[in-house]
C-alpha cells in the first residue's frame, strides 16, 4: 500500500526512463531493500532508489547468488515501490536464466510499479562482483544483447527502463570490451549502460567515460572508489549514481552495537532513549490514514456521498 | 505471461465493469480456476471468467472456508489473467477481512490484471454457502457497505468492477432483506449486485427480480437452480449468469474415470487414444511464441532493427 | 492441510527412497499437478505421485521452459504434499541452475513434505524433451555429478530420494553415453537413475536395461512407446513407471467437450449429470474433518479434556 | 539455508517449548524481523529470538493490522529460521481469522522450523496494542480457548509452543480479566501465557503476577515499563522477556542519520569509515561455505568419497 493507503502501484509515480533519461543534474539512486527503507531513503529526500541484489539478499540473510528466487525478488521489490513514490530502479542481476526469464521478470517488475531493470553480461547464477577467487564468466555479446532486446520489447508502455551492465572491467578484460560491449548494449535498445569496477582509483571508469560516445547516459555504482566524487564523475560524464548498500551497513553497525548493549545489560533503559520511539515507527506505516479511513469506512452512513448522489433514482 | 508471450497483465484486456455495465445480451461467466482452464475457456467462447473461490479452493486440496490466504488468491488470479485476454471477475469471498483487508486485496488484483472482484456480505472466516449445518452469518448491512464504498475507492481508473453479494436469502432472511441490502450496496457503489439462492426452482430470484428497481445490474449464480433457463432468468432481469465450478466437477468425474481405468490395467495404452496429445499441450502453452523468440533474441543481430536506426548516431 | 485436516507435512508419510529402492514389484508413479488431483490418485489406489513438471506449468497456462520459479514450484509441490499421504516425487527439471540452487531446492522441498526430487543433465533453463526444433544441451558430467552429489547432502535423514535423470538418448547421444552418465550420477550418489526415450519402439530402452548392472534401480516415463506394457519392462530390468501426464492430458480433453456444449447450450442442464456433484466436491476437500473440528473448537468446553488433567493444579 | 547451508529447517534446533518450560533464569527473546537481523541476534549471544509482528509489518512497510497475509508472514518467518538455530517465537497475532485459521498457521511455521507461536484474544484483523483512539474487542474466552486447544491439538511431535496472549489489561479490563482469561488458555493447553500492559509503571503486571497461581510460566514484553529491570520481574514470578521491537527502532535511527549525511554531502566518505565494510556482509551471509561448496561440487571428482564406496560393486 503507497503512503495514502489508496492507490495502486504504478499510479503517480515518475517513470525512472524519464527520470535517467532527462535530467541535466546527476541523479543518486539510493539503495533500498525492503518497504521501510525505501520510505527513509524518501523521506531523506532522494530521487530515486536502487533495490540491490546484495543488500536484499543480506536482509534475507541469502547470498548475492541467485539464492532468492526471481519470483521471491518481485515479491521485495512490491514491498518496495508500495511503501514509495520515488522511481525505483531495480538490481535484476543477470536476469535470472535466459532472454525468456529476462522478459518475464521485466513484465511483473513492471507490473508491481517498478520504474526499471538492470541486467548485467553474467551468466546465471551470478557472484557478487566483488567476491575474489571465483572466475567471473561474461556472456557472449550477442546473447546478452539478446536478453536487452527482449527485455526492451516486453515492458509496457509505462516509461520502464532497462539498464544494461556490463562486468567487463570486472573480470580484468579491460576498457575496449566494456565500451564494445556498451556500444552493443545501447544498440540494442537499453536506456542506459552501467559500467562497473572495483578499482579504488576508478582509473578504468575515468576511461571509459572519456571515450563513450554518450549514445545513451552512463550509470556509475562508486562503492569501490568512494573517494572519486559525483561532482567529478558527473564532470567526466556520469549521469546517474548508485550509492548501492550503505543502508545495509549502516543498520549492520548499528545493530550490531545495540545488540551488544541490550545483551550484555539485559536493561532496555541502556538505549532507550537513543532509538526511534514507537509512535516514529507508526508515523512510518503511515497509521493516521487507516485511523481515519476507519472512521470513513468502518460504519458506513449510506447518507452520504454516494446515496445523495443516488436518491433520486432511487424513487 | 498472456497468450503472446509479450504483454503486461493488465494491457489490451477489455474491463470487466464495462462488460458487465453495457451489455444488452446476458454474459455468462464461466468458472476457471488456474491458467490452463481460463485458456480453455477462451477457447471455447466465452466472454468472460469467474475466478471461483470454491473451484480455486479445491483444486488446490482446500476448503472454501479462507483456507488460502488472500495474496495466495492474489497468485492464482495472477496465473488467470496472464493466460486470457478475457476479463476476469475473481470470487473475493467477504474480503479476507475488514475494508482494510478488502481494499488491499482490491489493489493487488487490479494489478495482477482482474477485471473485478466480488464480495458477499459474510463474516470472515466464510462457509461455503452451499454447507449444510453450518450458521452463517451475515455482516452488518453499514458495516459490508463500508467494504464495498472502500473497495471502490481503492480501484485504479482502470475499469476494475466491484460487484457486491448478498446471502440473505441463503441465510433464511428472504427477500426483503436481500433487497434492502441489494439497495444499499448499489447505493455505496457497486457496479453489480449478486443475489445468491440455493431454492432448485428460483422462486425467491424471480421475486427479487421482479421486485428490483434496477439501479444495478443483477447477477445471478444458478447453480442450484440449474433447470431455470438463462433466457427466462434474462427476461426475468438479470443480466449476467455465473457457471461457478462446472469446469472443476467435469474434471473430477474425468480424472476419476480415467485413473480408474489406468490403475486397473497398468496400461497407458487403456486411454491414450481418448486424450489430448502431447501437442495439445504444447498448443495451449503457446510453445510456438517461445520457440519464435528463441530465433529473435537468442542470439542477437546487432545489424537489425535497433542498430540501423541508430547507425547514424554512433559516429 | 492432509486429509484430516491435522497434520505437518512431513509425518506419517512412507518416505518415496524407502518406495523406489525396497520394492520387489514394480511401482507406478502418477502425474499429478496440484492437491486435487493428487487427492484423486490416491484414491484411485496408486502407490506414489509424480509431480509432473510439464503438467504442473501447463495447468499455470506456462511452458515447460523455467518459467516459474523453483519457489513457485515448492508452493505447488506443498499443496500436493498436503492434500495426500502417498510419497511424491518431484520433478526438478535441471536443479534451477548449478549446485547451489539444486541444493536450495532439495531443502525446500523436504521441508514441504515432498519424497524426493528427479534431476536431469541439461542447462537452464530447460527445454521440454519431446520439443522439436530446440537444440538441447547436456551438462558435462563432472558438473551434473556434483549437483547430485550436493543435492544427495542437503537432503535431511527423513528418507529423501534423489534420482538422477540423463536426457543422452533424447539429444541423439545414444545408449553408451546414456550408461556412462548414468553410472556416474549412482557414483554420486543417486538413488535411482532416470533414463528418457522418444523412440516409439522403446528399443533404446531396452538396450539400456539389458546392459545396466543394477547398482541403482532403474525409473521409466514411458509417454513415448506407451505400447510396451510395464510388465515387459519390469521384466527387463526396469524398477519404476511414470506415467507423466495422463492427468493433465484427461484433464484438456475433458474439459474441451464440455465447455463447448455449455458454449453451445447456454444450458448448465446439458452437463449436469454427467459431472460431479457439489457434495463430490465438499468430500474431496474433506468437508466432514472441518465441521467436526467446529464443533469441538469454536466454543470450546474448558470442562473438557485439559481442564480435568489440570483441575487438581489449579487449586 | 541456516548457517552451514545444508541443513533444513527444521534439524538441530533446540526447541523453543523446552526453552521456555525447562529454564531456571530467565529468558530474554530478541526482536528479529528478517534473516540478517535473525543473525545478529544470535551473533549477540542471544538465547531466543521474537518474531516481532509491528516490526516486520514495519520493515515492509505495512501497519501492524493484518496487512500481511498469513503466508506472507510464513515466507519471512522461513527466512528468520533459515539464517539461525536460535528456537524462533513467532508472534502470530490472533491467527489471521478463526481456530481454523489458526491451526493451519501452526503447521505451516512449525514445517518452515519455527520453534513456536504466539496469539492473543483480540478479533481479527487486529489492531496494535499501543494504538490510541481505536476499540480493541477481547474475543470471548471460550473462542480464544478454542483456539488455543487447536493450535497444540495442531503441532507436530517437536515441541512446537503455543503462548497465549491476553490484551485484558491493554483494554482495561483490569487484572481480574487477565487472571481469569491466562488460566482459562493455560487450562486449554497454552505453555505459557503472555499478559500484556501498557501502563509505565507496570502496577498491573506486578500484581497480575503476584496472584498468578504459576501453572505454566509467564512471558511479559516490557515495552512500555522498560525501567522496571529484568532482575525485579524475574523476581516477581516472570519467566521469559520479549524486547519486542529494538531492533526496528535502532534501525530506523540509524538509517535516519546516515541517508541525511549522504543525502546533503553526496558523498559516500561522509560514511564510509563508520559502517560495516562488504566483507562484513560477505561474512553474515556465510560466503565462505559456498566458495568451499563450489570447490566440492562444481567439478565433481568422481574418484572421491562414493566413487571409493562403491567401486567393487560396479564390477
Amino acid at each position: 500500500m503507497s503512503s495514502d493507503g489508496c492507490e495502486t502501484n504504478a499510479a503517480g509515480r515518475a517513470t525512472l526512463a524519464r527520470e535517467i533519461l532527462s535530467r541535466e543534474s546527476p541523479t543518486i539512486l539510493m539503495e533500498a531493500h525492503n518497504g521501510l527503507t525505501a520510505r527513509l531513503v524518501e523521506e531523506a529526500g532522494f530521487e530515486a532508489i536502487w533495490a540491490s541484489g546484495l543488500a536484499i539478499s543480506a536482509s534475507l540473510g541469502l547470498r548475492d547468488a541467485n539464492e532468492i528466487s526471481w519470483s521471491q525478488l518481485v515479491d521485495v521489490v512490491e514491498t518496495i515501490c508500495d511503501a514509495t513514490r520515488l522511481p525505483v530502479l531495480v538490481d535484476g542481476d543477470e536476469g535470472f536464466g535466459n532472454f525468456n526469464n529476462a522478459r518475464r521478470l521485466v513484465q511483473k517488475l513492471d507490473a508491481v510499479g517498478a520504474g526499471g531493470v538492470c541486467f548485467e553480461d553474467k551468466v546465471f547464477p551470478k557472484s557478487n562482483s566483488f567476491v575474489e577467487g571465483v572466475e567471473q564468466q561474461l556472456s557472449p555479446i550477442p546473447v546478452f544483447a539478446g536478453k536487452i532486446a527482449a527485455a526492451v520489447d516486453a515492458r509496457s508502455s509505462r516509461g520502464f527502463a532497462v539498464v544494461a551492465r556490463t562486468e567487463a572491467m570486472i573480470v580484468g578484460k579491460g576498457v575496449d570490451e566494456a565500451l564494445a560491449r556498451a556500444a552493443a548494449y545501447a544498440a540494442a535498445g537499453a536506456d542506459s549502460v552501467l559500467v562497473h569496477s572495483k578499482r579504488s582509483d576508478g582509473a578504468d571508469i575515468l576511461e571509459f567515460l572519456e571515450r563513450w560516445d554518450s549514445r545513451v547516459p552512463v550509470t556509475l555504482v562508486p562503492t569501490k572508489y568512494p573517494s572519486l566524487s559525483i561532482r567529478a564523475l558527473s564532470e567526466a560524464g556520469a549521469s546517474n549514481f548508485i550509492f548501492a548498500n550503505q543502508g545495509l551497513r549502516t543498520i549492520i553497525s548499528a545493530l550490531k552495537a545495540n545488540l551488544a548493549k541490550l545483551r550484555a545489560s539485559s536493561d532496555l533503559m541502556s538505549i532507550e532513549s537513543e532509538i526511534a520511539p514507537i509512535s516514529e515507527v507508526f508515523r512510518l506505516q503511515n497509521l493516521d490514514e487507516l485511523l481515519a479511513a476507519e472512521k470513513k469506512y468502518e460504519h458506513f452512513e449510506l447518507r452520504g456521498r454516494r446515496q445523495h448522489e443516488r436518491s433520486e433514482a432511487q424513487k
